[in-house]
């Protein structure tokens, strides 16, 4: 067993590090803290905190216990990874990054309602016309994933007078918000979505389910904003929905490959508003507590939070 | 005294006349309605609902007793007109339309805040690059003229987190917002302003009130939003404050000309966001209620609501 506290961490990128080494110094100053691949005596670490983490490390801590995720997704922990049965890893699940992820999602709603993306364009040419707009209380906002941040977002959407509808695996009861679950309900909810909002983490099933089907169950003119990932959307499909006007146009926050590429059809599409994945960043001074709680439950032997449930695959 | 219930529309829209004399039509279906020059019998005329009247039409009234705006201003009715002491001048002051303006402000301060500006420029240059955000909790809003309107937009705000400070020219008292009136604490509530939102009516007092004195009271880097009235702002003023620094930029929904000029330096400044004047745009719907029961007030010698006190301007 380790005599001392220590948590390695293993990232991609320096200044990243550098954010959590120094959260980590101020919120827990007795935690020594190493930084792969510079970190020491492999064998007596327990617990990882990590980003991007490069093929195969994990093989290097015969005793790991605990690989933390920076995000509030895990996929780039799996990627290039196998994690044996034995290891938790946990997920960012951080209030104050669920506020910003709310605020983002408002803030692209009312954009796409208020016609913004239409005046910012306007502007470009010194063009003076005035469009109609829809009020949040004739809105209906679907959110397709109504987990910890879904739920979040629909509870500002209420305060902001939008209907709010919700669709998830298992079944849920949330005041004032119609809800929908499984396969089976999916297209009754989609039917309610004049703007859906996808937060879906990303799985076996739910990679490419932003397609041409779901689209076509979307009251005609709807928009659509992915905050959830790139690899959800077919990118052809929405071309097309948008091209016959089955939808609006989109916001766009993740995508496929990021950033995106250069020549991609969506940097100049008119219709569709690109965000560089900036819905929500985590804040390592707020994520800390959490990180450094489920370490003092590692080492007393206690439960974990945030812990991802590799069969549900989230 | 007339026999028939008459108001007659003087507007220089068709469309408008239309939207009002329907509006009109489905709740006061006994009403008659006339549209100005068209008009009849002008001597048993009471009631006029205008918006953009013809230089001294309202001597060819000479029975009238209220003019009725279409708009929340009413300077459009006072441009080319001078108005006889014994008429009432009404202004429209709907809670539909009060809460379409507090809900552009939010869009407003939501796309400044999240950068939308920012990364609506960069999709034109197909380029991928993330900017830091503040968060609502982080950010106080000054609401510069905390009257009707500036008060619903300023409970709107703090149900979405922001701080909040408001000025009038009277003492006011609201919940959960820091007040300030007069001339003697402007400097004040200025200091305050990290997005300062000008919401006043154009009076002699108001006019060029956002000058370079008034920017310089803001906190460094502070944003505008001007949702009151174009001849309130010092264009040069916000152009040179934007060029050294102080203001980081501004959006602005209304100006000294309408439609903005094509030439304008404003159109392709990268820090000035234009909307043409879209904040709020008064439903006859809507609004039609009070104007009726406003007719009904005068036809019984009740007090009329919404009336302008031309000593105070508005
Ligand atoms: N753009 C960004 O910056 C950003 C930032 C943070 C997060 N994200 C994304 O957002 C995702 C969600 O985060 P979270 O913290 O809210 O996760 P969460 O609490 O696990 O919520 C996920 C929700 O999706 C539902 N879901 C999962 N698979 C489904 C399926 N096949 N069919 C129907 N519903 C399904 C879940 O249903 P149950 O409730 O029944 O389990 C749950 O309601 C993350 O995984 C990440 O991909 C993006
Ligand atoms: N962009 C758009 O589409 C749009 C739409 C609607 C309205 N507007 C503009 O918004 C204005 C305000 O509308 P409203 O219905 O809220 O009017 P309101 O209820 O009369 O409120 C005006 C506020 O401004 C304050 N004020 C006036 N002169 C002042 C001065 N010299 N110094 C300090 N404070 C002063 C008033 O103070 P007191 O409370 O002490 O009187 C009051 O708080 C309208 O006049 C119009 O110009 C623009």
């Amino acid at each position: 067993m380790p005599t001392t506290d220590k948590i390695v961490i293993i990232c991609d990128d320096e200044a990243t590090t550098e954010d959590w080494r120094n959260a980590i110094a101020d919120y827990a100053p007795n935690m020594t803290v190493e930084v792969y691949p510079k970190d020491t005596e492999r064998e007596k670490t327990q617990f990882v905190l990590v980003f991007n983490p490069p093929e195969n490390v994990f093989q290097k801590y015969p005793n790991l216990k605990v690989i933390a995720s920076m995000a509030a997704g895990v996929k780039h922990i799996t990627k290039k990874n196998k994690v044996s049965k034995n290891i938790n890893v946990t997920k960012v699940n951080d209030a104050m990054h669920h506020d910003d992820m709310a605020n983002f999602a408002l803030t692209l709603t009312l954009s796409h309602l208020r016609r913004l993306p239409v005046y910012f364009q306007q502007q470009n040419q010194a063009l003076w016309k005035t469009h109609p707009y829809k009020r949040p209380e004739e809105t209906t906002i679907g959110i397709m994933g109504i987990g910890t941040i879904g739920k979040v977002i629909g509870t500002l959407m209420l305060k902001n007078n939008f209907k709010v509808t919700g669709w998830s695996r298992s079944k849920k009861d949330i005041d004032h918000i119609k809800t929908f679950h499984g396969k089976d309900q999916r297209n009754a909810f989609l039917e309610t979505a004049e703007i859906l909002i996808c937060i879906l983490p990303l799985t076996k099933e739910t990679e490419g389910i932003l397609n041409r089907e779901v689209f076509n169950k979307l009251p005609k003119g709807a928009y659509l904003i992915n905050i959830g990932r790139g690899k959800q959307l077919v990118e052809a499909d929405l071309l097309e929905a948008i091209d016959k006007g089955q939808l609006a146009g989109a916001a766009l926050d993740v995508f496929r490959e990021e950033p995106l590429p250069k020549q991609h059809p969506f940097w100049n599409h008119k219709s569709i508003m690109i965000t560089p994945h900036t819905a929500g960043s985590v804040t390592p001074e707020s994520a800390v507590r959490k990180i450094a709680s489920n370490y003092n439950a590692m080492k007393n032997g206690k439960k974990l939070v945030d812990v991802v449930d590799f069969e549900k695959g989230y």
